[in-house]
């Protein structure tokens, strides 16, 4: 550091202090989705990645979840771009709602950024990204940073690990990631760039713990190629419907490869499914031969032996293609015993039920279904524990961060980490906001932590959704309502019978006993209330609540949210 | 058959029909839960089983669900006994609901009717089971029918297959099971009595379908045994936690005497974990040494090396001993990093995200934590393929009816049945309530169907819970509600102004903006109302619904319940 002693009253010591290094994850720490990570030197920050997550079960009624861009929105101004490791939703899905907000230039994949205009349609912001398109290989400066772009693989095209060189030195964002030695289209892991940086000096390792459980190697995605080439073999004479991912378009290749081989022709079914075939088309990612791909009416009239369908709903998505076929609701594919359904995927934590029910009912269809529990018919996008020694043995960090897990994949991965010679007090498990400072080249803590709590978003309300409007919400859902409205003239008396009404409750029901009851306590509560001269009206829902919670009491767990409305004439 | 041709104006052949042996599943058909079978012939009609299911994640405020009882209700007079295979929930646990209905004895082991007795006491019946105690090997006279209890394994001591020795056949209900060719306990299966019965002719074999999708045979519970002897040896300095089902006392059998072999003390937690070792303890099941078992107190005395906590909790349910502990709420046991965790099970499907985050609060407290993903630490109670395949080997069933499986499990049974040369004719994938009816022994079909669908159980209250109930509830968890009170004088004019409360809609916000568009929403459909004299007051409420709904539309996933309430004055 040069310049003088003092500016702007700011020490020389000062200005060396804000020009620490600091890594930021606003998400993605302890979970499996919304990462977000900021990167920051003096007055350049840049962020990486921008995804949403999906909602616990106890989140009711919310559609997903997005990291707290507060610290971002504070520091717009130093923001010099996102950089996207690929295109999958919990790494892009909350730009919609965060990126109006920055206006700041997006580094990525063509076919990255053509699912994010597709989210931004979604999303109805109106907001048009300034795309900065990348390819592996490529560097960009942003401030005082050069990021380098590192071909991986993972299960959607075009997935990046990120170099980001600092003054103070290389961090490795491994992305999502695995190595796959046989990838579909041929672009494999660049191992030689790995073992590069790891002989220039790494300074901190960030690395996707998401499958630190599992001992060995993630199979190839090759793998999953000679299962459907034995299926399509085996159930030559019947219609074969393939549930997979919409964004695995390796996985789509594959399909329309073993589909032209048997000389079947691909219906697609699904929303995104359509819509990523078609970005892929256009991008030339994906390369269909001419009358390969057919309409619903064509496949209609073809032979089953000469039909392949695609679809959507291999998490049994509620409206998705293969749910809606499954519950004999799809307006173009009726099922039955003609028919193969195959299901390229594994469960996505939470979903096992949802998947298990789809299972249930394609049987009961009369199909034929080949799912997670029968074949090799999918593998993981993220690499095995062998792979991540392999991806610490390139890099040989000084420092080590794993990422993109629960707090147990973290820990594993840490543990491993110092297996592997990663001196015990560089490795830093974070939280969401734990803001990691670097002193130099050699000394990291975490010193300040900005505000990560999720935000949940309830259909496409922007902004924050209070925790008190949940909890609500789960009450009513246990117990349900109560309404009560009675009406006092001056002095305090009943001037209308009291109304009371329920919804969701065990006293919903057509015997109005119970009513009389919980009318009779409100009476009561109003008799003492009218007796009581010095007793202040706001005091009387209260009371009222009381004294219906009272009768309830007789049953020991029935808590329904009271609500009582008093109107004065 | 013999006698007259003519009895009571009913002929000899409407007799012969009447007496038609059936079988009719009231649940477990399409459902891993709330198992319960009847079995009549003529005027004598048992019962195998009678247990409940835990609720799905929609059931809102659900306790749990249990089979309709009404068939049984309606044919009281004719039921000769309830029988139980083995003591778990699923078999057992609707035995206070519909028990004292019925009023007839409960053949059943020591062991069961113990853990029957505990719920009949959780459950406030008042009601004491006419208990029959029964042994493996065992024969019961019921009516017409004979029962025999054949010994099998399982995750839980004294279970049994039970064979139905009817005037049509045998039946051999399998019950839940495994071959498991080393118990702990080392009471093997009786493939002896399987054998002999396959000799003489089963007519009807109802075998256990739970893991008919997991090739080859479950491991033996002794192989648990020696993962724990391991684990013993390697963090012997290290307090040890256990996590299990209260009810596999083998398992507890098999910890007790490792902690002896290492010559540690064992602290039971959890309420059930308590009872049921104490139950066991005084019926002879387990037998421990004199001053193995220690209190809290005594824990919290010794050196961690010297300490083993069993506690409940391994399916992360929430006011459990382990997940007390993960959360520091634990009144007795606090967690650090001396402490080693062993979850010694898998989840039960619908648990998994309960024990992912249970697993990761323990790596926050600091334990080391071994669990699923690690290690041998559990095997199912359930037979894998081979062993299905050896059950209907032994038996040589004419008729095979899968069940304890969903559909998909039902399917893959039914197909390994054929694969056996079990005649496709005669395998039944039933559902609930059928009635499978036999033609002698040669015919059989499904000739009726009994109210069956699920009745949930919310509280204790007893008795049935109505669909209505649960649709509001569901309502209201996704979008909150919506209370208007408004008052209204003679000539339908506002006589005090509106009242609107909230709960759990993203309109709760303090803003009150909304709430007064609400408001002005609701005084149009006033002023709508009294503009039109021939609007009947009834319609008043749906009008202000519709009025509150347009407003709300400018947000188009907003669907809150409106509860409109009008009083006239």
């Amino acid at each position: 550091m040069t310049g003088p002693d003092n500016i702007n009253g700011i020490s020389r010591r000062e200005r060396k202090k804000k020009s620490d290094l600091f890594v930021c994850p606003l998400g993605g720490m302890g979970e499996i989705g919304k990462n977000l990570t900021v990167f920051g030197y003096g007055e350049d920050y840049i962020v990486i990645d921008c995804g949403l997550k999906f909602p616990e079960e106890d989140m009711l009624g919310i559609d997903f979840v997005i990291p707290d861009a507060t610290f971002l929105v504070e520091n717009k101004s130093k923001i010099r771009g996102i950089f996207i490791t690929h295109g999958h939703e919990d790494h892009i899905g909350a730009l919609p709602f965060i990126l109006p907000r920055l206006d700041v230039p997006v580094y990525c994949s063509r076919l990255a950024g053509g699912l994010i205009e597709n989210k931004m349609l979604d999303a109805n912001t109106g907001y048009h990204p300034d795309f900065r398109y990348v390819e592996a290989c490529d560097k960009v400066s942003a401030g005082c940073f050069e990021v380098e772009f590192i071909q991986m693989c993972h299960s959607i095209p075009d997935a990046f690990a990120l170099v980001v060189h600092t003054p103070a030195g290389a961090i490795v964002h491994s992305g999502d990631f695995k190595f796959d030695p046989t990838p579909i289209d041929g672009n494999r892991a660049d191992y030689s760039a790995l073992a590069r940086l790891g002989d220039e000096g790494v300074l901190l390792l960030m690395s996707d713990s998401t499958n630190v459980e599992r001992p060995g190697s993630t199979p190839s995605e090759k793998m999953i190629g000679q299962t459907f080439e034995r299926l399509f073999r085996l159930y030559k004479d019947r219609r074969i419907v393939v549930a997979t991912f919409s964004s695995n378009l390796n996985r789509t290749r594959m399909i329309f490869a073993t589909a032209a081989r048997f000389n079947r022709k691909v219906l697609l079914v699904g929303r995104s499914m359509v819509a990523n075939v078609e970005l892929a088309l256009r991008l030339g990612t994906l390369d269909v031969p001419e009358g390969q791909m057919i309409s619903a009416q064509e496949a209609e009239e073809l032979p089953d032996n000469r039909v392949v369908i695609l679809t959507t709903g291999s998490q049994g998505e509620p409206f998705s293609g293969l749910v809606m076929m499954s519950r004999g609701t799809h307006r173009q594919v009726k099922l039955g015993s003609k028919d193969l359904v195959i299901i390229s995927a594994t469960p996505i934590p939470g979903n096992e039920k949802l998947v298990s029910q789809t299972v249930n009912r394609l049987f009961a269809c009369g199909a034929e279904v080949i799912y997670e529990r029968d074949e090799k018919i999918h593998v993981s996008g993220h690499a095995s524990r062998d792979e991540l020694m392999l991806m610490l043995s390139l890099t040989r960090p000084r420092f080590f961060v794993p990422c993109h897990g629960e707090y147990r994949h973290l820990v594993r991965h840490a543990q491993l980490a110092r297996e592997m010679g990663v001196n015990a007090k560089n490795i830093f498990i974070l939280q969401n906001g734990d803001i990691l400072k670097f002193s130099g080249s050699s000394k990291a803590e975490v010193a300040g932590h900005a505000p990560a709590d999720a935000v949940l978003i309830d259909g496409f309300v922007l902004g924050e959704f209070e925790g008190s409007i949940l909890r609500e919400r789960r009450e009513m859902a246990e117990n349900g309502v109560v309404v009560v409205s009675v009406v006092l003239n001056g002095d305090m008396r009943p001037a209308a019978p009291v109304q009371i009404q329920t919804r969701g409750s065990v006293y919903s029901s057509e015997d109005g006993s119970t009513l009389r009851e919980l009318e009779s306590a409100v009476l009561a509560a109003l008799a003492q209330f009218s007796r009581s001269p010095g007793a202040r009206r706001e005091t009387l829902p209260t009371e009222i609540r009381k004294r219906i919670r009272e009768k309830l009491d007789m049953n020991p767990r029935c808590y329904p949210t009271i609500i009582p409305l008093v109107t004065y004439i």
